[in-house]
């Protein structure tokens, strides 16, 4: 089998990056490890960031996003006791973000990619990767027990942090850069009332806590614990008592609560490999970074990695050009890179470090008091968090001066 | 002997608390533990934010440093061989900084004070605090071998780090947050051509460098050192050697050498005083707090504590409320923490943290890339390196919203 992109994975950045190649009139192929089932209806979080709504929309894509999808104005930092606004509209001169989970928008690239006609091959096995520094690189595959073979013009590997494409960049130049942080979170799923209008992020001495929203009959909260710790240590009547002692205000408003449905621990982590690319190999979303959920940037990280591949590809199909496909990594990993810090950035400022001396945690509260009360540091959080512009000249000429 | 307030500490702080509050025609005594030549005579750096430059002009006391004083409308960023421009001027909406050491500050605060007809009783010893919880609170001092006495109103404890003043404060209601950082900095004196128009703090993986100017012929430069490593271990040639590497930029730039007049290592470290007052007691600058030089705030500090001071003593004598002076400290710490967070930023943006694993150090290239190209960034900087505004407002008050 032939085509001109052969993407590996079936997550948002694969389908996100067919979609955009077939609005150009390029082909692809999609090989998905999973079924269709199983990637539709495997439920998780998303807040779409106002570059990847854009992004949606221009796809045609949008239309379910912005009828059942939650958008948001702003959302609360909360410290001290007092509850904190961050217009993020305001301070972001007019965007948003969505709360609309990563399922619902693969739902939706599904449908459109098979209304494009196309096909995506669910339940591949044994992914490989072949002659990816030549013109013709080559993915081999097992399905139904038979062993096939995909030849390629390029090969996007958007395949998740464990998948095969990563791994088909020599050692020699990839470079991977990993950073566990002492954090888990403890997240729930309840039948309770909404929190507020908008999400709402606490630092507390005891531990940071998130309070978000799934629907109006059902939350999805958070609490900052131990990353080993054992979930069974944790009843549903400690999980309340901690979430109501994390996020009380000083005028007495407390977290509605209600019957816990599910819960579980996870940890903390970020990683970016560099390069993203190698001969007409080119990685993108999770298999060439992740960050932790306190910045909202996992899918939407994807979703601009692949808009920069796409635009790379239709210059080399439309004159030949691979100017912006060699710098397709440079392009990315500025992004990624400002991506990791503001994650880094809000992980650290909100939670409750126990390494931290006394004057460290000092600091994190002027920190919250600074950026919840300065212009300059509201829009510093505004512009991050509903997603940077992509910048597309080279970093070097950037309002670089010397005199 | 009696005053309206007694001033222990010849320092900026305890000068320019004097000189304001003789503006208000209130009464007050500096007892300073050295000499007139020595606290003249100590050469030390200065850098003055806008808020000190005004506070200087409106005592009458800035005739000198507007005629002598280097203002920078802003400064550099260094980092990956590139040098990026940070104009505080414009994103500080017309805010200067002023290159004017704090020597000189001292000699003009002094000789403003004796045209005031005032005297500064120098060279005293033994300083002890009495009464601080009373309506009449004394300090007695030995000067010449005989025991002194102070009756006073208030006591202003002006008197560093080292100073009797804040130990006065009973330990039962005063916490003090100290943290050390692993840096240290190698400072040097050179007769050599000034680097820029500007001062330039250079991030670079051996290690942060600032190259700062005193005058056209004689330059102060620094480099990130291990805090106790020893002076002897650098020579003339090994220091030359090392500004160079960490400053140099991709377009061939060195900064100019020379001979080297002085040199020596000093470790960074951080240390908040709450409360800042107790009773008739209220402590300012290094008394109370200390900074890192890396967000040059040090002085500025002494100066706006005072303002505060002055204008709360004040209120007092004009209308027997001491509203303000109850709130002196609140006022003032929620300035010095954010100073204390702008200093301990900078001081981690810039310095190499040898316990970061390359993701943090990918985070902190990042971070140096947004904060120079982003206007929300870039503004951040700025406001805070010219000096942000005393909030006299209840901090509660300030944008908190509950929904």
């Amino acid at each position: 089998m032939k085509t001109q992109v052969g993407i590996i994975g079936a997550g948002p950045a694969g389908l996100i990056l067919a979609q955009l190649l077939h609005l150009q009139g390029i082909d692809s192929v999609i090989l998905e490890r999973k079924s269709r089932n199983n990637i539709e209806g495997t439920v998780k979080a998303g807040i779409l960031e106002q570059t990847t709504i854009d992004i949606l929309r221009e796809m045609g894509v949008g239309d379910r996003m912005d009828r059942e999808g939650h958008f948001h104005n702003g959302n609360y930092f909360q410290f001290n006791g007092q509850r904190r606004h961050i217009d993020l509209k305001k301070y972001s001169g007019g965007k948003q973000v969505v709360v609309y989970p990563q399922h619902e928008v693969i739902i939706d690239l599904v449908n459109a990619h098979y209304e494009n006609g196309k096909d995506i091959i669910f339940d591949v096995e044994d992914v490989t990767l072949h002659d990816i520094d030549t013109n013709q690189p080559k993915i081999r595959y097992r399905k139904n027990g038979l062993d096939e073979e995909l030849v390629c013009d390029f090969i996007a590997g958007c395949d998740g942090y464990h998948g095969p494409s990563r791994l088909a960049i020599p050692d020699n130049i990839r470079k991977e850069h990993v950073h566990f942080y002492q954090y888990g979170w403890l997240g729930i799923l309840s039948d309770s009332a909404p929190a507020a209008d908008e999400l709402i992020y606490a630092s507390h001495d005891q531990g940071f806590a998130l309070l978000s929203t799934r629907t109006p009959i059902l939350q999805r909260h958070y609490l900052q614990v131990d990353p080993f710790d054992d979930i069974a240590n944790w009843s549903d009547d400690r999980i309340w008592s901690e979430l109501t002692a994390r996020t009380k205000t000083n005028d007495g408003w407390q977290v509605p609560d209600g019957p816990i449905n599910s819960k579980g621990i996870f940890q903390m982590r970020s990683f970016v490999c560099e390069t993203m690319q190698f001969g007409r190999l080119f990685i993108a979303g999770d298999a060439a970074h992740t960050v932790p959920p306190t910045g909202a940037k996992g899918l939407n990280l994807a979703a601009t990695d692949v808009k920069v591949m796409s635009r790379g590809i239709t210059e080399f199909y439309q004159n030949g050009s691979t100017d912006l496909l060699d710098r397709y990594s440079e392009i990315c990993l500025r992004r990624v890179w400002k991506a990791e810090r503001f994650s880094y950035f809000m992980t650290r400022l909100l939670h409750t470090n126990p390494k931290f001396d006394s004057f460290e945690r000092g600091v994190q509260l002027a920190e919250l008091d600074y950026y919840t009360s300065s212009e300059a540091g509201l829009s510093t959080i505004a512009e991050n968090y509903v997603g940077l512009p992509i910048q597309w000249e080279k970093a070097e000429d950037l309002k670089a001066v010397i005199k």
